[in-house]
């Protein structure tokens, strides 16, 4: 096992896919939003129109994936063919729970750029309910699964 | 209680600070990520030369904080005067804790800048070491403290 | 009359503002997206819901605004502290009118970044409903009003 | 007809594009930029050089159309091959009437790249002229042709 | 003599300039590109059209000032109310030099503003020139003056 | 000989590439940070740590090269495969030494990224160690060498 970002002498660097094939990739990420239940009542079900929170955050987290890039000093600049981010209420968190879905055909992954989407779409929730409840709390961001590239599928033990 | 970002239809808007005075406005954010011990000491004390993913997750941090009015779709641009990123091995999590705090003279506070470069300097310390763990998690980005500004000082209970 | 843009050799320059007062300035702008009733009755009443390709488009044209400078070569970068997005039906049109408030504490005034939020909101909803209706137009992207700064407050004649 | 830009419970998406085909595609757009005839004479042939308002408006658009993916929400990172910025006074508008020309081989066609390309052209033109007329207006930002991917080719009608 | 952008543990940090005094500040920097006579002439008063090169690199580089806390990155994002450009050819180089001004009422120096700018207008003239010339050489990007600020004026020496 | 980046009418245009074939290409680029001894001292034996000034320097030249596009107004945006910045001391100079070196397979050549990513790599340097000199200057930003393209290989003279 090495890091694979550092070169032999200890230095970050980006790593050279260019060797690698174009194969299909795609990636799940996960966040949640964990904040008291009337905090979740009033994005959700409140007087507030349902959605307007839900939907900048859906935004926000599809546009952080195309500029992750830009973010993650050794990632690489990728044409990402779908993004997909879903909002879902879990009353027992109680809070919100992030799902990203990126594809690409590429010579490597996109587990960077569905880890960013979730993380961007946890943070404009907090921003957009921080007035209301300034400590809540975004748990559990992670990779539920990749597939295809050389290293082959993969997904969270739980 | 209401979601401030949301004007009287539901829609999104950016609140109106301009007249809010400016104020001395600190925030301090904090993130950890959880990982194996193995993959702990391979960042902080392995054959690798101590500190490059650790600097290189700070200097991260440190420009996401910068760019957090192009990421979170309702913050306001802020010309931030400082922003400091500390990273902190912890055998026990195990894993990296990452403490960011910003500071602005400005009309509105900067919670959403330090829990951008927290998360930011999260998701790039898993870059850096996701080839030997898939599986490591992000914990707890929350807000530890804010100073300044009219709703004045908050610190988390815990 | 000359253009401010142009220095005496004709080259484009920034205009200089340093020397200006800060006082309180706001701009009005407005775009319109000329469409087929079919295509307007299916974003506004069909059977999508209401208000998502509203919603994507009004938040479009407020990180727009915060991006100006970027494309506008010779804007000022403003700390802008309020950006409003309105989208609205009108079956006479038909099509939806998008008005784009910004405000800034500043050296100069924010009509760019008003009539850039009005383009891009127009843009998006372009985006959104062109695999229904290629031929849509997006008229009459104008100034409707300012205030502030040495030159006064301005109003569209009609 | 449906709005491909949302999914079936209608939130915003991506569309996925993975397996669509690469073929050669090409955009082409147009906007006009309105004003009195004094105003257009100073830009064309007045004694400020001629070229400077209209060689930035081209840089502008140019480079606009390279950050199309970061301005509207749902459009996919491109890597362009070809931008094209044409811009010609038309003393009966009067005013000026950009062009732009954008080509990808790629998965998804470049319309918006286009159209992009030319509104920023035309707010850059509006930009350096405004100390002279706020009152132009920009009109008839719209698709001209289209070529290439499964729907074919396709013109705008007059 | 200390390396202010190093805390003491030596990690990189942002200067907090949050308790600076905010005062009129600019920063001249310059920048030469070396190339053949013929190369110049062709740029100069070829047959092409005098001044696109030129004025294609003076847009870059001013765009690029605004851009300076984007790409280094301890940089303050910063306000700035002034850039200027200018390129003139020289015989004697030969080759083509670049000179950059920026202003900025505030906390901290605009010197990295301006040399960002001189840089990326030497770079673009590379870029539309090097098809007739590879070996072309970009040399002598360098402050030549600034003023304001606690520490004072200060002027290169030769 | 001519401009590639001028078309007839000497118009600023990005040249189309559409039609080059894709193949494996490199550019390998050079800057040197000259400057006093006691500066070059402090950075590399210091009683800072080594590295970290090394560390952001070369961290901020790959994450440059990223957006080399952005920046210089004709670059085509590329999915770039590899970036690696090398930084050297050189007592002799006495100074650093950039190398950049970036691989694409590609429609067209990464000089700009590789003249890019060593530009502000040398910025970066500058940037960071301006407190103790000011006189820096950064000298010699020029292609090394390139592969692959039509145009074939390519080395500096010297």
């Amino acid at each position: 096992d090495r890091l694979t970002h550092l070169d032999d002498t200890g230095a970050a660097t980006m790593v050279d896919v260019g060797d690698k094939a174009v194969t299909d990739r795609t990636a799940v990420a996960e966040g949640r939003v964990v904040m008291r239940p009337e905090t979740l009542a009033l994005i959700v079900a409140g007087d507030v129109p349902k959605g307007d929170v839900i939907a900048t955050a859906r935004i926000a987290g599809i546009m952080a994936a195309k500029r992750t890039h830009e973010l993650i000093p050794l990632c690489h600049p990728l044409a990402i063919t779908k993004v997909k981010v879903d909002i879902a209420a879990d009353a027992a968190l109680p809070g919100l729970v992030v799902t990203a879905t990126v594809r690409v055909p590429g010579r490597t992954g996109v587990e960077m750029e569905a880890l960013t989407a979730a993380s961007i779409a946890c943070l404009t929730i907090y921003d957009m309910a921080k007035a209301v409840e300034k400590g809540m709390r975004i748990e559990g961001i992670r990779l539920l699964a990749k597939a295809g590239g050389k290293s082959g599928d993969w997904s969270a033990a739980d």
